[in-house]
């Protein structure tokens, strides 16, 4: 077999079997090689910034990675936004960038770039596979460096000659996938200690420690200490809704994140770092520690988040029982105008159990996380690396990852223009995914920035760079024009049959200007 | 002044006054600073890829750069692709990229990333500005360095607090531009002595050849010594039209570029690389220079080449007057179903004279370039560094460069779904842009690469890969849907009113189904 077929087959039996994929030439021996190894499902995405954010959804709803396949430098360098994020989100993903043949670089053809140079800022794991006898090795090892734990991108730039070639070797089979390493005992004792001492803690809970068996463990400690739970501000995977520990999310905006972490003497970060300002504001600290308060690292990225505050709810002499969970309890169904408020109540009232929300709704989705907090139990995905265009991505990965799920994309506009390709992949692979675009019709956020940051401005050229009319986007058009049934929403009752289709395939809101 | 003024002003002092933007928060202060500065003219683009190929496209029509706006190193990686492609033009970029205030980068924030690795594989000069103080002096720099010659993409990254802080030094004057510097005596006397050996000979003229003047000089040269003119394959602006000197394109093909260098003796690159074939295909060479062929360098990157040309032609005796220039001629209006020889006869009989193409026409637009040939004297931008989604912000960067002339964007319907935000920029600012899609509803010349680097392929699994359907793409839809109105062309009649309306504004036509 050649390099491009041992590197699917030794993909497929390390457990990846799906690939978000917008080949070139280069690509085309894996390609190719589709059909002889028929595990592999490869997803078509019209454009490779889609291709990465869905892999960094899919990943962050089953734990797995899936592969992407990129057309050498340019195609890579289209997909690094959601790369990032994948990476801040610590997301298992195996890159593959197609290159040109090994012999074919010195020639410097036109596409020819410097491949390394742009994975590396996003890449935890980095190889090129010279020779096609090395493919299933270096691919095996990139599934390894992206299982982590932690999780990371590995990219595996796969020359052309490396995936035509025949490979003597063939595929290798998995390495042996070690578990999350444990916190050491003095480390839970040294936090445990802390937290007895009657001085006021927060526990800042961040990827790992924010699914369910984490949560529970956190809020065993929390009722035993009164110890605040807080949640990183952007999580990569957070588990919620009624009878599920909740978590009080650190704020974006540096002030108010302040104002939660005020008072307290003793931060405990559990896969989670200490909290920094998102931007610098003149005249405004970066960091967000108060004064005297100290910081414990009770788990670093890769340990065993939910095994360490087990035992560091044993250690505090934590009962059986956590902190009250979130109550179960919807908002009623709103009537009336729609308003970012009333958009929020709506989906609070028909999010259904099992939901996997994916978050980008930005300034006009803010109410949407407390309108669904007593929803019934959901997951919730949010923009980790602040590198916009996530959403839809995300959704598209997120149903291809779980179609018995539904899915739902909250998406400002603004953000929704950067990655819209991604509704075509949801209508080729009739994904249960439904979108809502928040329409408010301006780079929303940025206007308040403008303050924030202090400048002079808010002149009428500056006004018109942060504004989206001029035309009025039209999604409902947009997304028509990628097979996605879409449909415009004027008032909140208007909200309401948000998930009624005949069955499972995607659909498209767009609210009225917010 | 803060340090976003003295940037402002120090662009609009070197003769940069388009600015193409994205920006977030932390490029807020240039936002701020734009209606203190109202000579610098900002275009909005709903995507960062859209403001690099703009700049791209802009500068191609001018000769001067425009900048970027661009936010971070997300920001960046968005614009990548048509970066590239601006620097295989060897088009003046100044690229802006906002970064975090110095002081913040070392708490990581979110947002942080190696900006320096993403910025360098694409970047001829590169720089961080760290005081308010040193920004004109920089910009000054990031100007000349752009410039060139040989123009490139020249970056700035601009901490948000260079940008807020005052600048005790303000904006600073351009660098005094330097021509382009001559072709040593020997050179030219080297060429023009293979050329008179009475050895088949050719010229391939790339970047700066391409225009009127060095055409005229090498049709001389030609008509002179018997010299056959050949242009690189992907030139970043080729005039020409009817009465200016033809040349003969490379093909992409390395088979049929190989036919057109069959039995050169001498071939003469000016300011064009040697030819290599665009791809590595199993058993097929690299290096399409006929074996037995010598290399000889006439103008390298930056050269005067229509100086040399004109040297050249004085050392091989050549008269005032050239080989016959490109006759008069266009084809007749056609009628009858839509092909895609029946489109490019379309175009050939109605393209208005001045026109400025922008041909990201692929497979489907091979027809078009010959159907122009006679047709008035008209300007030919092409994708000069193979990452698609070059031709919608290109013509956007082209409209706003030229609003007195018509820009005619052909563009392949794949290519098209990478950056069709750019429509939207298109409709805001009143360019007159025709738009025409050819829809084969595939990724054609995928088809026909993967049967040429000989893949065992062409499955069923492989094929969907490649298909675009699926459902369509209707892009008169997604055109409304970002304010351009569109119109679907089904015979070759219905392409004739391409040009028909009230006013300058962008429209889009897109084919039925090739």
């Amino acid at each position: 077999m050649n390099g491009a077929r041992a590197l699917l087959a030794t993909l497929v039996g390390g457990g990846v079997d799906v690939c978000f994929a917008n080949p070139g030439t280069s690509e085309m021996h894996f390609v190719g090689a589709l059909d002889a190894v028929p595990e592999m499902r490869a997803v078509l995405t019209l454009f490779e910034g889609v291709a990465t954010g869905a892999a960094d959804g899919y990943a962050r709803v089953t734990g797995r990675p899936a592969t992407t396949l990129l057309h050498l430098g340019p195609g890579l360098g289209n997909g690094l936004a959601n790369l990032h994020n994948a990476r801040r989100a610590r997301t298992p993903v195996v890159n593959i960038v197609g290159d040109h043949a090994t012999y074919h670089a010195r020639f410097d053809a036109p596409l020819q770039s410097d491949i390394a140079s742009l994975a590396r800022p996003v890449s935890g794991w980095y190889r090129v596979t010279a020779r096609a006898d090395d493919v299933g090795a270096d691919a095996a090892d990139a599934l390894a460096a992206a299982y982590g734990p932690p999780g990371c991108v590995a990219t595996l730039v796969l020359p052309a000659d490396s995936s035509w070639s025949e490979s003597a070797v063939g595929p290798c089979a998995p390495h042996p996938q070690g578990g999350a390493p444990c916190v050491p005992a003095e480390t839970i004792e040294g936090v445990a200690k802390a937290l007895r001492s009657g001085e006021r803690a927060a526990l800042l809970l961040g990827g790992t420690a924010l699914r369910g068996r984490g949560l529970r463990a956190a809020s065993r400690v929390s009722a035993a200490t009164g110890a605040t739970l807080l949640g990183e501000t952007f999580p990569a995977n957070l588990e919620r809704g009624a009878g599920i520990p909740a978590v009080e999310r650190l704020a974006y905006l540096g002030e108010m994140a302040q104002a939660q972490l005020d008072g307290v003497h003793h931060l405990v970060l559990v896969d989670a770092t200490s909290p920094v300002s998102f931007f610098a504001y003149p005249g405004k600290p970066s960091d967000l520690v108060p004064a005297g308060c100290a910081v414990h690292t009770l788990v670093r990225a890769g340990e065993d988040a939910p095994g360490a505050l087990e035992a560091l709810a044993e250690a505090v002499g934590a009962g059986r029982d956590g902190a009250a969970p979130a109550p179960e309890g919807r908002p009623a169904r709103p009537q009336g105008p729609l308003s970012a408020q009333s958009l929020a109540a709506a989906i609070g009232a028909t999010l259904p159990e099992g939901a996997i929300v994916v978050d980008e709704g930005n300034t006009s989705g803010l109410f949407i996380a407390g309108a669904t907090a007593g929803a019934p139990p959901h997951d919730w995905l949010t923009l980790t690396g602040g590198a916009i265009g996530i959403g839809l991505p995300a959704a598209t990965g997120a149903g291809v990852a779980a179609p018995d799920r539904p899915v739902l994309c909250v998406q400002a506009d603004g953000s929704a223009m950067y990655t819209l390709q991604a509704l075509w992949t949801q209508a080729r692979e009739g994904l249960h995914v439904t979108t809502v675009v928040l329409a408010n019709r301006s780079y929303a956020i940025l206007n308040m920035e403008l303050q924030r940051v202090g400048a002079d401005a808010g002149g009428p050229r500056a006004r018109r760079l942060l504004d989206l009319t001029e035309p009025d986007l039209d999604f409902v058009a947009l997304a028509r024009g990628m097979g996605v049934p879409g449909r415009r929403v004027e008032t909140a009752e208007g909200c309401w049959p948000l998930w009624r289709r005949a069955s499972p395939s995607p659909a498209l809101h767009s609210s009225r200007s917010l």
